[in-house]
C-alpha cells in the first residue's frame, strides 16, 4: 500500500504542474456508482472496497471519504497510512482542501472521473486561496497500477421488444421532443444505464449491472453510439441502424474515443448524419426513400434555422468535467438528462416483467429460508425459523461448516435456477450478528463470520433477470431473539408497514415521505443512517433515480409519480451487536381514494416483493390492528403468489410461516 | 372603486418616468403581515381584506394575487374591475408581469413596502424584457387616499422583565457577539416584532399586534431606536438608556425618520455612539464612569479595525428595499436576522407565561363553550353540544338572534376578564357551515351568518395576554352531524394527534413533519391548502418564525429546537358545505427517549391548550387504541387544569365534555 502512495506522489512531484494533491474518485468514465474491476482505482489506492468513497492523497497524507454506511467497515479495511473522513461529521472534502492545502495549491484530478457539478462546486472553493483543480491528461493511479485489469471485450446484445416494452425508434422521438422543446441542438448521453435502456441493449462490462461502456449523443435528426466496436455483433449493427417493421433507429456506431471529437463538431453544429445516411443505404432496401426524405428534409430545416437552437444538452451530476471544460460554457444547456425520468417511469411491459420477475425471486428467498432453516437445525442444533428455544449443544461437523458466503452462494444457485435469470444485482449482503450492524457489509472469503443460531442473521440481495431486476431484504433469527431485538425488529416493520401503506397527492416529495418510515423508530430513540428508498431499473440498474426517498434534499427534486419503483427499506442497527433491515419494491400507482381534495389525483403503492417476515421476530402487542391486518393479508398473499413455484415439502413450511397472526 | 383606479392611473402616466404598472403589496415598511389601518394600502385599492395579497394596476387591468386560503373570500370581496389571481395555480406575479407587460416597461412600486428578496426577484427577471422596477418618491396609493387614517400617537410600554425573562442588555450582548462572528459592524432590524423583543417594548401600532412602529440599528458598540418620539414616556426613556441595578441598555432614541440617513451614516462607518455617550451622561448618575470608559476604549478599537468587520447585515426578508438600494450592494451581509431565531427560543420565564396564558385561555374558550350550547339549546332548540338530536322547531326569538359576531364579541368578553388581557391576538374566525370552508374567514357585520343548529361552527381565535399570546381552534356541531362531517373531523384530529405525539431527532424539519397532520386525510383523498403549524410569540405576533410546519420549503430552513413554540392546526374544507380545524399550540421539548441514536438527541411536543374536543364528532371506531388514550389523557389533564378558572356549572359541563370514551 505504501508502494503506492509512494509511487502517485513521485508522479504528483513531476507532474507539470507538481500536483500538491491527487483526488481519485470512485466514479469511472460515466460517474457509475458500480465500476468495472479496472475502473476500481479509489479501491486499488485506498484498499476501501465500498462503493461510495473519495480519497485524496497530498504530498504528506491520505485521506478517504466515506458515508456513514461504510463507517465501520472502511475504519476496517483502510491502513495506518490512510486517514478514514466520515461524510456528515467530519469537513467535507472541498472544504477540506481548501482549510488544509497551501495557498496556490494545484489539486490534481482525472477530468474524466469527475462530474461537472462537482469540478463547478470545487472550483470556486479553491479560488478563495488561489488554488486551482489541474485536470491531469493520463490518470495517475493507471500509470502505477501494475496488475491493473485488461480491458474486456464483453458481448452487447440486443434487449427484445417483449421485456422493453418500447423500442429505441419511439425512445428517440420523445427525447427529440424534449430537445425541441429545451432549444437544444443535441444532448451528450454518458449514464450507462440511460445509453443501455435509451438503445434497448444490454452488455456485462460492470458486475452486477447489465450495461455497456459506451456514450451516446442524439441530435434533432441523428443518434450515435460510441463503443468498442469488436463488442458488436451484426445483430446488433443491425438492431442499431433499423430495426423491426417501419421502425428505424437510425443510430450510427462510433469508436468509443470518438466522443470527445464529436462533442466538439457537436458544438460547432459539424456533427451531422452523413455517415448514418451512407450506411443506411448499405443495411437497409430501397423501399422506405421516403422517410429519408423527410430525414434530409429537417436538416435543411434545422441548418436554416441556423444559431437559434444551437444548445448542447449535459447531464451535470453524470457527465464528465472532460467533456465539458474544454467547449464554451455559453453553449451548454446544463439539466438533469431527460432519460432519468423517462427511464424511471415504467411502461406496462416492464411493469409486468418486474412483478413476474420479484415472484419468481421471492420464491428462491423462500426455498431458501426453507433450506437454511434446516441447516441450522441439523447442523447447529438452532430451534429454527419457527420456534423460540434453546439452542442445542453445538453439533456441527467441520464439513457442515456455514458461512456468510457459502450460504449467500446456495441463494445464488436457487436464484440461477430461475427463468430468465442473468447474474445477481448486487454483492450479495449476507450477515450475521455484529456484521449485521454493517449496512453495506459484503463478506469477505477470509473474513467471514460463520453462522450462529443465537444471532441475528440479515440478507440483502437481488437479481438480474431478462426481465426485471430484484432486490430483497429479510432478517431473521433461528434461535431465541432478545426483547430487545423483537422490539427492534417491530418499530422497523412498523416503519415498513407505514410508508408501504401510505396514501398522498400528487406532487408528493421522496423528502416528505422518508418520515413515515423513521416514526416508530423514533419513537424509542431509535434511527438508520440511510435513505429509505431507491428506484431500480428494468433488467438494469438496481439503484436508479431520479427519485428517492430519503431525508436528503435530493430527495426533494422529483416527486413521486406513478408507475415509478421504489424500494422500501428501513433498517436499525446496533454496532457490535445486530442489524435489521426489511426491503420490498413497491410500484407507485394511482390510489382508488373516497375523495379526490384539489383534483390532485392520489397515489400509493403496490408492493411486488413476495416473501414472509419472520413473526418470531415480532412483538405482535406494539402492533395496531390495521398493521395486523396488513401482515396477514401480504402473507396470505405470498402464499397463493409463491405457490407454484414450490415444491410441497416448501409449501407446507411456507404455509407455517405465513399464519394469521394475532395481537 | 373605478374612481381609485382612474386617479392612480393618472398618477401613473404623469410620473416620471410613466409607469406601464403599479405594484402595491399588502406590507408596510416593515414587511409586516398585519398593517395600521392606515398601511393597508392594498385592501384600500382593491377591497380584499385579507391578510396576504398583492396587487398589480397596469393601464388596463387591475389583477390581485392571494393563496389559497382566501381564494373564496377574495372571489367574493373584488369587484369586476379586478382579476384574481390564484398563487399556486396562475402564473406567479413577476412571470406574469414579464409575460404581459410591454418590453421596456416601468414597473413603480414603494421601495419602501418591498423587501430585498422580492426586488432581488424582481429585477433579473424583468430584465430579460429590457423591464425597469421603477421606485416611486411617493406613496402614490397614499395620494389618492382621501381618507386615509391619520397617524396614532400610541404610547410605548416597556415589558417588565417578569414577562420578558431576558434583559435588553443581554439580548444585546448576544446579537453583538453573532455581529462579531459575521464580520458585521451594524445590524439594521426592521421587522417590528424584533425591534420590540429586542429593547423589550411593547405598543398598540398595529392591531392585534403589541408592536411599535419603528426600526433599530445595533453596532459593537451602539444601538438605536427609530420611532415617533411622542409615544415615549419618561419610563420609557430611561429604559432605553439604563434599566435596573447593572444593566445599561444604552440605547440611543431617534426620530423614525432618521433611519435612512443612518444607514448611510453606518455604511461609511460615521455612525457612533456619541449622542448616547451624552445622553447617557444626562440621565444615568456619575457612578459608573468605568464601563463608559470600557465602551469608549472599544470604540477607539473599532475605528482601528477599519475596514476588515465593515459589513451592514440587513435581512433580506424583512428589510425594505428602499434602505438596501440606494447603497453598494457589496457592503450587505444579507441573510435572515439573528433575532428571528433567537425569539423563537423562547426563555423559561416566557415558556412559564405561555403555559399560564394558555391555561386562562382555555378557561376562557370553555366558558364560552358552556354558553354558546345554552344558547343554542334555548334560542334554536339544538340537541346541544352533548346529544345528537334533531333540532326542535325555530324558537329563536329576534332579539336572540345570534350571529357570527354577536357570539365572538361573547367570547371576546370570556377572555377580557382573565387576568394580563390586552386584546385578541387577530380577528376571531368564528365561522357557520360554508363559511367555516374559507380558512382563514373573518365575519363582516353586514353579512355575516346567523349561528345554526344543523351546520358545523368552526372558531379561531386567540389572545394577548402579558404573559404570552394565544391561538386555539375548535371545530363544533350543536345538532345531529353527518357520518361524513364525523369521518373527516375524525381525519383531521388523527393527524393532529399524530403531529402532536411525534418524537423526532435533532434537525428534522417541520417539511418533514408536515406529512404526519395530513396522512390520515389524504387515505381518503382528503388535504389542505395551508401549513400545519406556525411559531407564536410571548406577547407579541400570532404568527413568528423561522421555523413552522409545512410543505413550503420554506420549512426546510430551520428546523425543529428545543423551547420553540408552534400550532398543530390540521384542517379540511368542503367548498359550500363546512370546514373543521383543531389548533393546539405546542412547545418542543427534549424527548425521553428509551435511546439515542446517534447521540443526536430527541425531541417532541408537549401541548400547552387546553380545551375539550367534542368527541360528538369523533367516529370513535376510527381510532386506534394509542389515539384513544391519548384523547383520554389530555381530557382528563383539561379537567385538572381548568378547575381552577370556572364555577360549578361550567365544570359540571366540562366533566361531562371530557368524559372518558372508548372505541
Amino acid at each position: 500500500m505504501a508502494d503506492k502512495l509512494d509511487a502517485l506522489r513521485s508522479l504528483m512531484s513531476s507532474h507539470s504542474p507538481p500536483l500538491d494533491a491527487l483526488v481519485v474518485p470512485s466514479e469511472d468514465y460515466h460517474q457509475s456508482e458500480y465500476v468495472s474491476s479496472r475502473d476500481k482505482r479509489r479501491e486499488f489506492v485506498s484498499g476501501f472496497t465500498g462503493s461510495t468513497g473519495l480519497a485524496l492523497i497530498t504530498r504528506k497524507e491520505a485521506l478517504l471519504w466515506t458515508d456513514a454506511r461504510y463507517f465501520l467497515q472502511a475504519a476496517q479495511q483502510l491502513s495506518d497510512q490512510w486517514k478514514l473522513m466520515r461524510i456528515g461529521e467530519d469537513p467535507a472534502v472541498d472544504v477540506w482542501m481548501v482549510d488544509n492545502l497551501p495557498h496556490d495549491a494545484a489539486i490534481g484530478t482525472d477530468p474524466w472521473c469527475v462530474s461537472i457539478d462537482t469540478a463547478q462546486r470545487w472550483e470556486p472553493a479553491f479560488a478563495k486561496k488561489q488554488q486551482k483543480l489541474v485536470q491531469t491528461s493520463t490518470n495517475l493511479v493507471d500509470e502505477v497500477w501494475k496488475n491493473r485489469p485488461p480491458l474486456e471485450i464483453n458481448p452487447v446484445n440486443v434487449h427484445a421488444l417483449e421485456f422493453a416494452g418500447r423500442s429505441a425508434t419511439d425512445k428517440l422521438n420523445d427525447l427529440r421532443e424534449r430537445l425541441t422543446q429545451e432549444k437544444a441542438r443535441g444532448i451528450i448521453i454518458t449514464a450507462l444505464d440511460e445509453v443501455a435502456w435509451l438503445y434497448n441493449i444490454r452488455g456485462s462490462d460492470v458486475s452486477y449491472c447489465p450495461v455497456v461502456q459506451a456514450f451516446a449523443i442524439v441530435t434533432r435528426t441523428s443518434a450515435f453510439f460510441y463503443v468498442d466496436q469488436r463488442k458488436l455483433s451484426s445483430e446488433v449493427v443491425n438492431h442499431m441502424q433499423v430495426s423491426g417493421y417501419l421502425m428505424e433507429n437510425g443510430i450510427e456506431v462510433r469508436e468509443y474515443g470518438a466522443v470527445t471529437a464529436d462533442v466538439s463538431s457537436l458544438a460547432s453544429n459539424q456533427l451531422g448524419p452523413c455517415a448514418f445516411k451512407e450506411t443506411q443505404s448499405e443495411v437497409s432496401g430501397g423501399t422506405e426513400t421516403g422517410s429519408r426524405e423527410d430525414a434530409a428534409e429537417s436538416i435543411k430545416t434545422e441548418a436554416e434555422d441556423g444559431g437559434s437552437d444551437d444548445l448542447i444538452w449535459a447531464d451535470p451530476g453524470s457527465c464528465c468535467y472532460a467533456l465539458y471544460s474544454k467547449l464554451d460554457s455559453n453553449r451548454f444547456l446544463l439539466k438533469q438528462s431527460p432519460l432519468a425520468l423517462a427511464k424511471a417511469l415504467k411502461n406496462p411491459i416492464e411493469l409486468d416483467g418486474l412483478r413476474k420477475a420479484h415472484i419468481r425471486d421471492g420464491a428462491a428467498v423462500v426455498q431458501y429460508l426453507v433450506w437454511l432453516d434446516k441447516q441450522m437445525h441439523e447442523n447447529y442444533g438452532a430451534s429454527g425459523y419457527f420456534e423460540e428455544g434453546e439452542t442445542l449443544a453445538q453439533k456441527k461437523l467441520e464439513g457442515k461448516k456455514l458461512t456468510e458466503l457459502t450460504v449467500s452462494d446456495k441463494l445464488e444457485s436457487f436464484r440461477a435456477s430461475k427463468e430468465h435469470f442473468k447474474s445477481l444485482s448486487f454483492p450479495t449482503i449476507s450477515s450475521v450478528g455484529p456484521n449485521a450492524a454493517m449496512n453495506h457489509y459484503r463478506p469477505q472469503p477470509n473474513t467471514c463470520a460463520e453462522l450462529d443460531a443465537d444471532s441475528i442473521y440479515l440478507f440483502d440481495s437481488g437479481a438480474q433477470y431478462l426481465d426485471g431486476t430484484t432486490d430483497i431484504t429479510r432478517t431473521v433469527h433461528f434461535g431465541r431473539p432478545s426483547a430487545h431485538e423483537k422490539a427492534c425488529y417491530t418499530a422497523v416493520l412498523k416503519g415498513h408497514i407505514a410508508l408501504g401503506n401510505a396514501r398522498f397527492p400528487k406532487g408528493t416529495t421522496g423528502y416528505a415521505l422518508d418520515i413515515l418510515a423513521r416514526l416508530p423508530l423514533w419513537k424509542d430513540g431509535l434511527d438508520y443512517r440511510h435513505g429509505t428508498g431507491h428506484g431500480i431499473g428494468s433488467y438494469l440498474n438496481v439503484h436508479e433515480g431520479p427519485h428517492s426517498i430519503s431525508y436528503g434534499t435530493r430527495a426533494l427534486n422529483v416527486p413521486m409519480q406513478a408507475s415509478m419503483t421504489v424500494t422500501d427499506e428501513p433498517g436499525y442497527y446496533e454496532d457490535g451487536n445486530f442489524g435489521i433491515r426489511l426491503e420490498n419494491l413497491l410500484v407507485v400507482i394511482e390510489a382508488d381514494t373516497k375523495f379526490n381534495f384539489g383534483d390532485k389525483g392520489y397515489l400509493s403503492f403496490e408492493h411486488i416483493t413476495w416473501a414472509p417476515y419472520q413473526t418470531k421476530l415480532i412483538n405482535l402487542s406494539l402492533l395496531t390492528t390495521e398493521e395486523i391486518d396488513w401482515l396477514n393479508a401480504y402473507h396470505s398473499k405470498c402464499r397463493d403468489i409463491l405457490a407454484p413455484y414450490l415444491d410441497d415439502a416448501e409449501m407446507a413450511w411456507l404455509k407455517k410461516a405465513t399464519e394469521p397472526v394475532r395481537a
